[in-house]
């Protein structure tokens, strides 16, 4: 190979939760980043098999014989991403950190407040304290925070995209808070490599259906996210449905423009607060959104319009959930914590059509 | 064939628009609808064509011959059904009734008062007198006017889920009307057959994309329903999106909950407005849409949801955008127009998977 | 209702096997057929549940509060229509038959000879006496003998449009039977109703796949009916494929033509074979096959040509793999045992797009 | 950035034909490329519009605002690769040639015998010469000749695993060639970006359609390839088929195998000729090809197995059409005419799920 990776100490790193859609993205693209290299990849139900067995996608790929470890066996690492379900990493966490090795969660294990996990995740948060240590790795509004954390929390697919769109608007008071509506639009990869009957072909193609309303988790995420950025707290209603499409989030959201804010102002405001993001991009003044083109490339795409009739804002983002929407966030994160440039192995071209 | 349609004159129906998506749709039905002869297809690009060489999925049914004519020469039948591009059936209309014959159509061009025509559809109407006398073809909400009706505005795929899901509420001042947002999703069939690149298969799958926000001209066609079926002037925001699926619209509507009204309120409003129709089915508590699952029938799927905590009533309504959204309510219009069953030749079985 | 099933007994119908993807179509068909009342539910892990439950997309039927019982029981009835996995209706045959009940299996169980089962089915066959008065149901090649038969084994999805497409070349001499290769592709629903990871949607979309090469069991069954028919025994090689689709069977069958014969030549074969028939419709020449085209019709289409460079005959065929390929083609054979009209409640216009 | 490209000379490339399928995926990858710099992008209907108007999924990169200029004007750049329509490349090539520019070209236009244009392609070869110096630019086959060309055709989607997967088992003798068939699935994207109605998605979701039977130019191509490679002149009969998806080639070929050759000899011939190679995979014995495996790789999947009921040897090849079936392939053969190592900027791993 001719590429060199210069300057910069190789990173030693450990994915857990290897076999899942999260996990083997987060393997796909470690494993075309020039600084990483992949030592250690933990499981639980896949301990033993090699990731060519795992990803069969994978099988070309350097790492294809390593081996799956028992994730708590996880060492000799400088950094782990874990991409387990949630209500796995909390407990597993505080050894881990203990050991010296930084933490990416790519689970919701540490995204919100102790108090709210018995209502929205359904468990009491067996590691508080750590709990109150970790980064919100959202990097365009928590970068510095990042840089130094032994502990991130990688956001939702969902409060991805609400919180970059909505955060310099609840900043600059262009929108209300009191009320803000989001309508979440979903790919069946957001789901997880499972096999059930609801996310089968036959039973998907063709299907829009809204589902876990009014309780899915991403919304206490969506109102923290929103508050701690821009020190609003937001009451938020959050419907999401799937799609069939694999891969892509779109959220719109609604809240009242205040004071007579026009499109031209929220665009102003998602411009400026975005100028020089590599992975934020506002598009033109009419133009579309469109999950297809941001497919497979770390990039949110941004859109803002005031409704002039009904005085409502209207901003919606659009994203991959497995790149944006959590490997690709992660591996910012990780590029952010270990000093390496922001951009270092996440595309912002996505794979069209 | 043993099947016969007794005591009934068979009614003899023009298709106009026949090469269209709607258009072909309302033969597909039609073909199976025993009190119906088709008598005329009426196109413009396709004339002189058969239904067969049109609609290749039609060619084995017994129409298959009949060949396509001029619309404008409309004649010797009962009730013409026009599916037609916009602002084609406002010109065409005067001549067609005045022949005594009965119509049915199926695009934007009499559903909304004459003074919404230039801002929303572009053109000044040319038959303002016949805009007054028409009927909007809710039959759930218009019956008695759609028997006796000679003009019968179909209503759109979006207003039909919206009007259906909201009006009973407004009637009983369970939600407030000062704010609705109505966030939609729809299959590509919608934008009706055509070789736009926007529409390619490599371009829509993966792909959702909201589109025409705020420009929408089912967001007045709304406003219109809900006031004319309720009494109350209420503010809308669209926004529709495309998303990759043929068939099937499904429609989120927010609105604050007045007074405390709960889900239980709610779905009890919706009950008892739909008791005992045919077409209408209020979803069981907890149940989830799915626009799969009425794609072929001429169902309409509803629920209701108050979002505990932030006192959102969120109602949402699923159909399949060519039956119950086009063809199949126009030919329950149909019916109730000629005195047959309301449900004659009118599937409730999706065809699932 | 307005329509009337005249002058004809009301048969009563079981269907055994009731929750899977051809039962429900089975089910589905059924309801809007005017001579039948659905009047036995069986199945195994849906039992006590309604209809409706067992498939919400017919909850508005009339049928929707039946509910499903022990398989077994199955009793006061004409006929019963099996649509169980493979191995289950062989044991359960002799018994049902023996009741007096005719006996439509839509499983392989009755199709091969009995010395097949252990290598294609893997059991030795329990009832060999009934599999010998089994009868094929391909109607367009048995029809006689389906009318009065007591037990119609209905074909496959593959080996229907494989033999209505060779039968009439291989009678007639035009192709080679000794070298037929089959390549299939399937949609999804053909793997029927199921959690298999490997059908999930983030799975099958983009996805195609060559599986179970060489041991499907339709090899055997395409030669058995290849040979029934035309007296000639064939040595098929069959590679099927799953596609991104949920119905649709397309097969291309590749032989030899015999003595020069040419594209006119097949194509006069097929279309004299067929003239008449409601449910195969042999293409003009120069048009493409496609499965949307038939997709809820119970049509096969059937092209043929030589190729004039390799002297290579092909004949494809295709069809909705849940109606002509199972419960459809069931419906006819039903049809044809009670003496209605073959055509009764069978669509011949597909549901487009 | 960190990445750097050692010792190399930076290549100056012209992309011609920018604005299709095969142009935007031949700039997404090379914009990743570390030794290439695009310099000109050719086009004709699309000129004077920046990369990012063009390929809107290209905006966040480096050459987003970089402008179409005409094709013809090309100059200042060592290596062109045109992804052009058939028959402008042969008209355009000699005097991109004369000017010393080396061409990689992706249309048909340099694959053939000269004696084969007017049939295959409706036209007199305009550049024999130039046609008889051409290098068919599929790497495994014919790497020495590619490293020297000035001309390289790049070979078409279905030929490319045709050849790789045939001229082992032709050059071993382990099939015949007298009677190959090859039927051939692709996604919608082989028919480039493209309004016509028949790649709708209405159209085309749902449907499997042969196309182009028995007059595809890849037949004579597949003829060619294997000549070339394997000594044997082969008659190929080549049926292909549309399936819904965006991206991906499947080919099932067919032949009789050779004097009692088994799998096993097959996979070993496959194994032994691509042991080393980074984009050849042969898959494990037993296991399944899957399009979706490659996406987004330049990667071809093998397999072939021997039915021993009929001895006919299946040889199946995956790949992306757009990436190992164009521009991928595109690029490796740009690796190796500068000297650059083979696989840089190409990806092993696909996009999956």
């Amino acid at each position: 190979m001719n590429i060199r990776f210069m300057g910069e100490p190789i990173v030693r790193v450990a994915v857990l939760g290897a076999s899942g859609y999260s996990g083997g993205e987060v393997l796909r693209l470690l494993l075309g980043h020039p600084g990483v290299a992949v030592a250690f990849l933990g499981g639980s139900g896949s301990v033993g098999g090699t990731l060519g067995d795992v990803h069969p996608h994978l099988a070309g790929t350097g790492a294809a014989e390593l081996r799956v470890r028992p994730t708590e066996e996880v060492d000799g690492v400088d950094v782990a991403l874990a991409a387990l379900p949630h209500g796995t990493c909390a407990g597993l966490a505080p050894s881990i950190l203990e050991r010296g090795i930084r933490l990416i969660d790519l689970s919701g294990d540490f995204r919100l407040p102790a108090a709210a996990y018995p209502e929205w995740y359904g468990f009491v948060h067996p590691a508080p304290a750590w709990l109150d240590k970790s980064v919100y790795g959202l990097p365009e509004l928590f970068r510095e925070q990042v840089r130094t954390a032994a502990l991130v929390a990688n956001p939702g697919c969902y409060p991805t995209p609400v919180a970059l769109g909505l955060v310099p608007l609840l900043r600059e008071g262009l929108i209300g808070s009191a009320a803000v509506l989001v309508d979440g639009k979903t790919g069946l990869s957001g789901a997880g490599r499972s096999a059930a009957e609801g996310l089968a072909y036959s039973v998907s193609e063709e299907s829009v259906r809204p589902y876990r309303f009014p309780r899915h988790q991403h919304t206490p995420e969506m109102e923290w996210a929103l508050e701690l950025a821009s020190g609003a707290p937001p009451a938020v209603t959050f419907v999401p449905h799937l799609v069939p499409a694999v891969r892509g989030v779109l959220v719109t959201c609604y809240a009242p423009a205040s004071g007579g804010a026009t499109t031209r102002d929220l665009r102003k405001a998602l411009e400026s607060a975005y100028a020089g993001e590599p992975f934020v991009r506002v598009l033109p003044e009419g133009a579309m959104l469109d999950t297809k083109r941001v497919r497979g490339s770390n990039v949110v795409e941004l859109q803002a319009v005031v409704d002039p009739r009904s005085g409502t804002a209207v901003v919606a983002g659009a994203l991959d959930n497995l790149v944006k929407g959590a490997a690709g966030q992660a591996i910012q994160n990780l590029n952010l914590m270990v000093g390496f440039e922001e951009t270092t192995g996440l595309p912002v071209a996505g794979v069209y059509p």
